[in-house]
């Protein structure tokens, strides 16, 4: 079974969105990818940190899911990371009202000795110091896919460009794909983003859909039109899942392939925001997914003869 | 050859642009349309109405372009629609400076007798009561495409709903869409609007690309990524031009053949962008077009076995 190193944060997160508001329930960028990426009966190691306060039904669910949790450290005197938001109306803008970092502070990333030789290495949004050492914790990786945010852009540029340098693939949103190139236009954000390391950028538009460049390819994957996303906390992580999952899955990483992987991850995170936190993900069927699929083949797939 | 009428303004506008800047030129919806149209050798009249002011050079221009120009009316005695706007840096948001609707504020609109019998019908954005009485004039339109705006929405909604329950498509963008259903989500949106009427809501999200909504039924069309964006004046309206005349060319209202009229009328727009006003349109060759419609295929097109 092909192996796939997860490296983000396991967390708790409290939520409010005009449909609800839940207490501290299970989140954290590493809990949505292994998710995402248990869909795909991968062999996934997920590389973290949690406190004593966290559940052990959690980490046993993440161990039924076929995760590897032998390199999530459980610091027992530590607090786990906490993160609280409130969304607006339009579900696309949020508040971020509590960050506790707490056992998260003082994290240094082991990799399971197993997983060293993992091909696929998804590293979640996290300080890129973090990330830097997992790479560096990697014996032969051949598709190092990066997450990363804007905070780290404004707090840790330096660092964060020695990541960007060391990767193949890099996960952002539009508003920090300008920001990290100084370009407005997207199409030349990535090409300036590319001359920084990667061979390959995603950019995330939300439920605007996501764009995948590669040299002078483009493939473009829409976001499925929801008739109601009752919460987006983690889709952005749940993409990332799919992405990497899928890519893991396959050992295929030709642009022709990267486009499926774009596809699952978008079908993946179509899912995550129909309930609120995991719950919609813990649930999953394979026969959804595949059906959803479908939905996108159609939603996207034209037969015009040019003559 | 299958006849198209087409109703809109024709005008002269005055852009700025980050790029640049131009006096008085050639535009007006119905330009845009019309030239968009020509792609497909319909056989298209355009119907509206223009100032003494208005060069003759224009008129021999549309001619040229396979336009039939007996229902444009010359006031010889009045000056022609004159809008003037500045787009943002962003080139998504734009200021009106200046509007004179000129002899557009007494206009009566008159079908040429041999394109009543016309099945596909494109009101461009105009007054709702001018785009009725066309609609009046009509024999034994099949396929009727209403382009409209929230100026419309805001000013003379009890006319714009008269119209909209007499037409198969409205495109709409989508803000547009939200303010005329009270729905924020595009999906729900979608589905009270055709209550309202059309079979077929188009909503057009500028360089967030278009969705087709029918009965049960999505598809979505992208714009094409540009590296520049020169000027979006008419991009809207080709794209209406561009559906239009396909769906006039083939005749064939599937929503198979729907998702295609998208896909040509998102190419066609993406052209228009590229210089300022109908300078790109001008000029553009089908083997430009061809070329576009195979990089959209490229965008967009995947191929996952689901197993």
């Amino acid at each position: 079974m092909s192996k796939l190193v997860i490296v983000g944060t396991v967390a708790f997160d409290a939520i409010e969105t005009p449909f609800g508001k839940t207490d501290k329930i299970l989140g954290g960028a590493a809990t949505y990818i292994g998710l995402a990426a248990s869909q795909f009966n991968v062999d996934g190691a997920i590389v973290s940190v949690v406190g004593g306060d966290f559940p052990e039904d959690y980490i046993t669910m993440l161990e039924h899911k076929g995760m590897d949790v032998s390199g999530l450290q459980i610091v027992s005197e530590g607090k786990t990371f906490f993160w609280s938001g409130k969304y607006h109306n339009d579900m696309n803008t949020r508040d971020t009202l509590v960050t506790e970092l707490n056992v998260l502070a003082d994290f240094n990333p082991n990799v399971p000795s197993e997983y060293r030789d993992a091909e696929v290495v998804m590293l979640g949004n996290l300080h890129p110091m973090v990330q830097l050492s997992v790479i560096e914790q990697m014996d032969d990786a051949k598709m190092i896919v990066l997450d990363t945010m804007n905070f780290w852009m404004d707090n840790a540029l330096e660092d964060l460009m020695k990541v960007i340098k060391k990767i193949d693939v890099i996960t952002i949103n539009d508003e920090e794909a300008r920001q990290l190139s100084g370009e407005y236009s997207l199409v030349n954000a990535a090409r300036k983003i590319m001359e920084m390391g990667p061979d390959y950028v995603v950019i995330k538009k939300g439920e605007h859909g996501a764009l995948l460049f590669h040299e002078d390819e483009m493939f473009f994957a829409p976001a499925l039109p929801l008739a109601e996303v009752f919460d987006p906390t983690g889709a952005g992580d749940t993409f990332a899942g799919g992405f990497s999952g899928y890519l893991a899955k396959t050992e295929d990483y030709s642009f022709k392939n990267m486009k499926n992987a774009i596809i699952f991850g978008s079908a993946l995170a179509s899912f995550c925001v129909e309930k609120f936190g995991t719950e919609r993900m813990l649930s999953l069927q394979k026969k959804e997914v595949h059906k959803r699929l479908q939905q996108f083949k159609s939603l996207t797939q034209f037969d015009i003869e040019l003559t």
